[in-house]
């Protein structure tokens, strides 16, 4: 469906503007969203001890379950900035609300970009007020938006899905900026949700949550957790019907929806991956538990040496058989089976004698799936990550502060 | 001490030989390592849950707590072989054992290089036999042992330490190998220690664990542990006085003895870890707990951006606070403090507005210091990693199985 977008779901409006908080001029950096009518809202932040305010802000501002509007500037991510950045981030919102109409405590505030440096407020508050007099619910606007969230990201990010839930027609959309510093849990990565249904703010957080467990949280550039991570879904109710309620067909059909967006979201933030040539799918099943699946598929993604192996098109399964053994997941050796695609590699405790030019062609593709049997249960875990380049270590160490 | 070596701990004779199992001809990959008596032993292995045949077997010869001799392959680890390399394992243990005059029963086995192939016996046996003829305890046997258990390997890595305890004096020495794939908890890396000091098994292994957790165990090139690793000391008694007990101040002694070797040889295999450019040591300082403070310091050590910065000579110190926030351990950003060297950078939430230039100076140093004060409690703990460059990426992505 190439003609949804952010903004296709009812009720919304966006702009992106340049304000100058990155260095080179012109460059979008500054977005805004606004609902039409408080939105029933749901976010998660990061489970890193060190937050931004922004995140410390919103995590006050979700509570009451109602949303106006999201700020967002890019180049600056407002962390380790003390009071004085919580002072900036409560201004973001003051002035936001100001220029489009709502409450302060209606708006939800994002930043990302560097770290240890306040904000240049007066760029800041400029274009707030600027991307206030652009707000449309237009595609152009759309990507407005997300262009101005973007920071290291090669290529914007955005997805939407659409469906029937009763007699109404629902759109999910979101966009979302991450590339570096991607971890389970949302490492340096904002993302923005809006719908249409109308759903409140409990069931919207518990749709949420469970979308984004088996999407966001389960993709790792680099093991890396930010300060400032966010996804955050407002939902306007504008497209009709009654409330959608859990534990209902409905819920089910609109957390599908939501899903669908957050899982292309999430695996286009692996794609973008800094340095990355290659998707990698981690696929652990017959566990004996959940958190054994998940253990031993985020010690598969996190090795940088089946990272490095991935990028060298080597079918090198000993690294893979001895992250699992080091994953802290139950295993018996001669239960376990590995596939690289769908091709057996290691059964048992050994090598199976497999073709060799088949196994490489299989490491070469542009998705490379990794597939472990532990043989001990019914458990399965699914994760993305993509390969430890060369140039994953120019970005990194040339970067500098 | 630089004549100290492997050998001069009295009671020992070494030989390493090329038996053809590395492709290069004339490369060294038979070592053997004989006590003229049997001596005390103590061993620790991988906690890996896939481990080597030889791992398997030398679990079960260490209990006995007497070793007359160590046979060591490189070139091959022999893992993920199933029964016909436990069988293997066997048999090299058996072959030394005859070609020496001793018991299969105290014979410990180490392999290491490449994993899912078979030993070629016939090689390794003839290999055995002719190191078990060419046995000295000289300096160059010393070397030989050293050199032919080496893998990727660029130098061949040795210590020694030499002191009093009551009328004796003691020698304690150690050889090991490895480069890549270094994970606390020893992974792929074979460390060999002998001494002359008169200790019986538990002392010994007491001594062993104590030194290995802040030694070995305390150090990281990828995060990577492996299926082979082994650190086996032997105490042939050679050096004579009484036999020292456990909570003694002679064991106090030799302790520090053991510890210093150990502290050495890690230190050496970090600093040769694959593509690294220098020596990162991480320490943590008033955290809550022994176990926070391990957390804490190993999400520094395993940073893949932490490692980037440092590669690039980058005072990133975002990175290592994010790491530390990310790491499970209990923090408040208010108590909070970070340094770079002795150079304070981050302060209770915030940079200081340290001098940049010198910041950068204390990052491209040999050796760099990544120095955190959680200001919760007194636990400390220290580890030590390399940088991540693009030369890790190559050995690790072009080399191939």
């Amino acid at each position: 469906m190439p003609d949804l977008n952010l903004l296709t779901p009812k009720g919304f409006r966006a702009a992106g503007v340049a304000c100058g908080i990155k260095t080179k001029a012109g460059t979008p950096d500054l977005a805004l969203l606004v609902a039409d009518v408080p939105a029933a809202a749901a976010a998660l932040f990061t489970t890193n001890k060190f937050v931004s305010p922004s995140v410390i802000l919103d995590r006050r501002v979700i509570r009451a379950g109602r949303i106006r509007a999201i700020v967002v500037n890019s180049g600056n991510a407002n962390a380790c900035t003390g009071a004085q950045g919580l002072k900036d981030a409560k201004t973001m919102a003051a002035i936001a609300a100001k220029s489009v109409g709502v409450k302060p405590a209606e708006v939800l505030v994002g930043s990302t970009g560097i770290i240890g440096h306040f904000l240049p407020m007066e760029k800041v508050s400029a274009g707030i007020r600027e991307a206030a007099g652009r707000l449309e619910a237009t595609p152009a606007a759309a990507e407005a938006f997300a262009r101005a969230i973007m920071t290291t990201d090669l290529v914007m990010k955005m997805s939407a899905a659409q469906g029937p839930i009763g007699a109404a027609v629902v759109t999910v959309a979101g966009v979302c900026k991450g590339s570096g510093m991607i971890a389970p849990n949302m490492a340096t990565m904002l993302a923005y949700l809006t719908t249409d249904a109308n759903i409140g703010p409990a069931a919207l957080k518990a749709a949420l949550k469970a979308a984004a467990e088996v999407s966001f949280n389960a993709i790792t550039v680099d093991g890396h957790n930010s300060t400032n991570d966010t996804v955050a879904v407002l939902a306007s109710g504008a497209a009709g019907g009654p409330e959608i309620a859990s534990g209902t067909p409905e819920f089910a059909a609109f957390s599908s929806l939501l899903f669908n967006v957050c899982q292309e979201l999430a695996q286009k933030i692996v794609a973008d991956g800094e340095g990355a040539t290659r998707v990698v799918e981690v696929h652990i099943e017959g566990a004996r538990s959940d958190k054994d699946a998940r253990l031993a598929a985020r010690a598969v993604a996190n090795s940088p040496l089946v990272k490095c192996a991935v990028n060298g098109g080597d079918p090198n399964w000993g690294r893979v058989v001895s992250a699992v053994g080091y994953s802290g997941a139950k295993m018996d050796e001669r239960k376990f089976r590995h596939w690289i695609g769908d091709l057996l590699v290691f059964d048992a405790g050994m090598p199976t004698g497999f073709d060799r030019a088949a196994a490489e062609a299989l490491m070469r593709r542009p998705r490379v799936l990794l597939r472990v049997d532990l043989g001990l249960g019914s458990a399965s875990y699914t994760c993305w990550t993509c390969d430890l380049s060369k140039e994953y270590v120019s970005i990194n160490a040339d970067y500098h502060t």
